[in-house]
């Protein structure tokens, strides 16, 4: 590449090139020999067995077409997360999907054998976060992940959480989902020696902030070992516990 | 008293009262007759055992002048809050104080036997809450209660707290101080039967917003029977619990 | 349990037990002995006469099938929070209750006789704060308490207030609800000798910004002796006053 | 000024002014035969008795060169506002001034004889208010007004405010100022019938925010005729007060 | 009032009174004579020509109720504030009103001669913040005032509002109602020399954060003079605006 | 102008002009002879190309007559911002429009030719931001640019915006639309060497509080050359990339 | 442990068991065997290889006894955090320490060999957050892993990042680091397919607001796989980082 | 490129590359060939004239020899930002550099001719936001721009900012620097027809809250044309100003 610009600057020099469209040149250089096309494969490459599609705010005809190429390049497994019910029926009159309603995720084709280090734990505070907890888990499943449910043992009643001490100790990673004030995590957090990702939800009323309050509390968790998403992001926490269930065979 | 108002028309009507003057009169009416010296007397019967001084904004030579005039009309004990090492200091040439470092309180005259309904237990996250604690602490001391002490029992460590279960269930107010996430209060709120006051500490950094995230999360607890009150207001929660604790004899 | 311990590292000693189960077993040993059914057998004996039932987010069967579990272990006074009209009404096919309106609090069986150190106050500073209060008000008599309603006594009128000085000097507890600026906490706070729950409402608009400044101001209540709970929450100000209202019985 | 713009146009037309000169010069037409210096007088005549100079930020000597310009052009009184101890001492060493302490402003020349409507009633919540008080209450006497000083009349103890019930029906304005939760302007603003402006303090500490709830609780109060400025302005409620009580007379 | 203390102790010293009860009645003294029937009346003579119905919240049968006892005890002029135009429908089908939509105010009876020190200038700064104007004006009307409008003036496009100097100069209160940066206030309040009422309105989108913005720029105002009421609040800016043009009336 | 004010004074002496009067006449001298007819002329002059009605809020009868009155007076192209599609077909059974519904712009006339310095890129982080992108394209359209578009080239898939350098390199100005994190404007202020205008989205969900992260990110972006617009603000980023793309020739 | 229970009942039957002890017994004894002193045990088991120290508000004396205590235990690698200069002099005089400066951290005892699944990337976005990438080093360092560092990278220079993308693509965790708008982690999180880290500094000024700007971006990342701890928090993404890091071995 | 990757798949079939190693090389594919010697070229041929150093948090020693670095290749003006007085005496005894003591700014070498469009205006609201202005005003210069300073010329004295309307009317940028309620952008935007980069200060106090009232009320102008930069940003404002003012240049 050098070569090039050394030819570039003799073109400036003799006339040939004038100086503003050398300048251009020169600017451009850096990212010049890029082929992007490649790039679409080291993505698919990269992000384990099932491809998502996120689904809010695209039609059912898009999502239609979508899964169809996708499915056509030899794609197996294909998610399309924040579907709601009605698109989803709308869908299943073309491309024949298994539609997870609380998840609000729809699966075309099978999900994969889980080839994860260990088990993956999804807890939550109450039976409002249910439907987050859902979306991390469809897609923990959809990425190969073997999932353990502890739903509804909220730091209020604590022999609850206690009475499941086994799954805890045994995850390889654990999603602590709460609302409220999203206590739960630091309690995980102090019980469990493996990363622990945390989940704040909207539930709750007046001083939640609509999920705020919890998102505060667990970034402020007293326990080492947790980290935090974003606001009700299932999808996120599902397949950043992939990823570290996975760290070793990416 | 409506004769007064009737005489005061009447002098309206005849002219010996001008309009303005009668106006002045008729909106003053309503609180005429209250004798405020009582109010004294009464405020003092309501506050139980020891009189409170806020030291904070006052200078040593204020504060002396106060516990004096106090003692001379028989109060026999009387504390200083929010009162630092250097006014200790000047305002103990001058009266006799029991200066309790940690609590920032002077104490004037005896501690007053417990006459709470039980014993109060004070609980911190971590051990720079005690500073927050001991203000509590000493001010329900003051005002006539036992106090349990049951430091650094976050939830991290869930363990430490789990082997107190004891104080915990037979308190009669339990007092929960924690900074960062906050969650002490709602997992001992899980576990009493008690009222729990909690106090959230401006301990903690970054996101802890200096006691903000606390704040929020104390209010949204999910275990019922919490209160909350101002963020490092150990005065005020041990004051609320001494009035919860003496319910019955006020 | 000593000797479990021992035997177990006997055991990995001569290699009938891998290092990788003792460590599992050792990390559960703490919390091993619970017998968590005894808990929910705690939970009653504590919580004092009535069960309470969150209704927000649950189907009107839900709500029946719990209800009748209840009924049948011998539960008599059962309440249900936040159970909109619509919804009461198709429980009410199916179970006799007796549904307060403005409470949205639906009742199956007896409200308790009150027992009780003294009478619950409840104030609003306004008629919006009306559902509110009438949520704790409905919640305290469900729990044994005797009740006083004074509503609509805001500080803007403080002669409304002041007329009702006898009620508030015999409360064992008070409930001071409000929206906007909550000044009505402060100004009962320091009238009253006996604790005060402020419950902040959304009541108000603009620079109220729902509840949130009246939840402040109630936090910096300038009175002592005052506590404060989440936005709209006035089952947890119903419940709390219980607490403190049974303190010695519970 | 139609003649200058028609002869404008002309001047384009026959191509003796360019058409960029001809833009620019209509652009400028509006506001082009203001003669400023005459605003100088107009401002000093609307003002009042006193000329302000804002002391923050300025040196003692600057302070000195305009205070001594402002007397030569015939400034009988002049007030420096937010001038530290410091700062006056070295002005009074070139200049007469009475400097208070309290209220951090310098006063040159006499305080003008009060010609306001009434007086000018400034009530504060506690005694840690007092420096926002005085800044103004000085303001407003410079400004020719005669003020009634209610210090440390919060609500919490009600009897000490109700008993200036005489000064707060007579005012013709009320400055409220408190900190912590500003419940004093919705109190004297529910006893009052003249306008009242309220002066939030950064007095508290934790959730008060540095004056944040007490601004938003008086934005907010349930009482009419209520007004806020900003945190700790005591100038600008002086300065207000007046223009109000001298609302005819401007 | 002395000698009823004086024989409540000693009725404590021989016995005959409990100590019990002797407390509660020296606790309810301070505020024992109080007439509070009388309030009523004082209330009426203090806020000048019209009576205000908060229309917002009441039912339309029950602002008729309250329409027809104020009628029926002599008041003449009667406004409803924040009355929707389905609602307004309804009440005129029993009562005579003349409802003003853009205002949502709604009047029973003639609007009172205006008897106040000058006119009141009321400006907006685009034409969505009519609404806000209207209910200022009309509520001003009501109490005794003349308006003068001044709309649309925002400083984007300062000559419309250069060119009202006359009616801004001989103001005797201005209110200045703003939304989206709110500078509107901080103009008017360097143009004028009379009190300057600013109102933010939650006219705007984005950073607009519903009239946060606007009344944090009006709050810290670079004019003097200026005061601030709660977002939307055109009743509140009306009624004040009225008591300081009555200022030296009430 | 002296002279008026001199002849003015000596009205003021000789009696036949009165204080009050004279008074009044000097505050208004500043802006006397502002002749405010003319401001409309400059005002066409230099806002370029195509005139801007902003829809929302107005009736569709409104906007047909401020175009039709537009169009008499010879303007040549009008844009309607905020117009959605009921409206605008509305407008366009009286008037030809040329409606984009995702930009929600109608257009009345042609689009100018472009004379700007050169091209104006927009880009977009995802396929949700472009509403708010085509309002922008639009608008510079309208106002004679030429735009290139970029959309769905977030720094999640940093390729897909290197794939675009020569865009990026040879615009005049960039306007970087984004959501959620914002970051598109910090690469791509790293990228380009010309002025970038930041338009925050409210594209996002939970922690992205609509659009305020991305806006304080943008706000804070490490690159410079970078400026920001308010939330979703399309119209103010393509107008101000207008003005910046014209800067000589305004 | 039902045999107690019934014992205990059996004992209120017959009198010999008061009612209040039984119910005393029954609520304590769910957690009534545990015996904590074992978790101190597993504590140490699960935390890998170095001991940790929180050495802010901790005296050089109490550093002292801790670290000494431990080391007679046997622990060969202690870590004190956030420990300062002065007070690492102090403990350098009676315990041999290596002191880290930049990232505050004192080691004693010897780092151990790495033993996690792969190298752990610390990027930072600039140089002011190299302290906090430094506690983070040396923390996941002092738990057995390798670091590799790319320090000031960020994005407003790309080509910066983009000439490590060998060390992003073979990290098995990577932290990124950044302060102002946080980019760096949506970029990385772009790039790289294995766990990220972001964590926000406090580094900036204005609307950066101490760290608030870049934790909001971060938890807004639209790249897939990155989750958040609390600001400055470098101790926490290092101790997570290891756990990742050696999640099949713990 | 294409070969490579065929090549590189061939040998993954026989078996003489492995499959880890094969996909490794895959994903640094697209950015294999970049060369990032080029970039530092590219960059500086970008920024113009002058080059900048960002002083704050850097040593004197360190500044000396990156200036020193910068003169041998050649680069003729370097301008030091954010320099503290004392470090700049420091520097001063090692190489020449004119320090701005206000702008906090170091020159090394000389101001290069102003070869922009058109003039830079630079206006302040106050003098405390002279600072920023210097900042930004420096910066321009020795970007290549006339700088025309406006200082002092806030809205509430319209007359200073009006009488300045020929250097407004003829900017080719303005900057509009103002603290407190920043309404000086509105304004100037209002009037002016070249882009108008508004800077927020942290000039103010109480709800001022350091700069973000300004910063919102300058995003929410009502005026066109107008962008913002962060808090205090004068060298950001000063250097877009110079990208604006060179926009056919670069």
């Amino acid at each position: 590449m050098n070569n090039e610009i050394t030819k570039l600057l003799l073109g400036v020099k003799d006339g040939t090139v004038s100086v503003d469209d050398a300048l251009l040149e020169l600017k451009k250089q850096p990212f010049k020999d890029i082929d992007f096309a490649k790039i679409d494969l080291h993505r698919k490459l990269r992000q384990g067995a099932a491809e998502v599609i996120f689904g809010q705010g695209k039609t059912s005809d898009q999502i239609i077409k979508i899964v169809q190429t996708m499915q056509k390049t030899g794609q197996e497994t294909i998610i399309i997360t924040r579907l709601d019910e009605h698109k989803a029926f709308s869908v299943q009159k073309k491309i024949k999907i298994d539609y997870r309603k609380e998840a609000r995720i729809g699966i075309a084709g099978k999900l994969p054998k889980p080839d994860g280090i260990g088990p993956i734990v999804i807890a939550t505070g109450g039976t409002s976060d249910i439907p987050v907890a859902e979306e991390a888990a469809v897609t923990a499943e959809a990425l190969g992940n073997q999932v353990v449910r502890l739903y509804d043992v909220g730091v209020a009643g604590l022999h609850r959480l206690l009475s499941h001490l086994d799954e805890i100790m045994s995850a390889s990673v654990i999603i602590a989902i709460a609302g409220m004030e999203g206590a739960l995590a630091s309690v995980i957090g102090g019980l469990a020696d493996c990363p622990v990702i945390a989940v704040p939800t909207s539930v709750g009323y007046g001083a939640a902030f609509e999920g705020l309050t919890a998102l505060l509390s667990m970034l402020n968790s007293c326990a080492s070992g947790v980290s935090v998403v974003n606001i009700d992001n299932g999808f996120g926490a599902g397949f950043l516990a992939s990823r570290i269930n996975h760290v070793l065979k990416s």
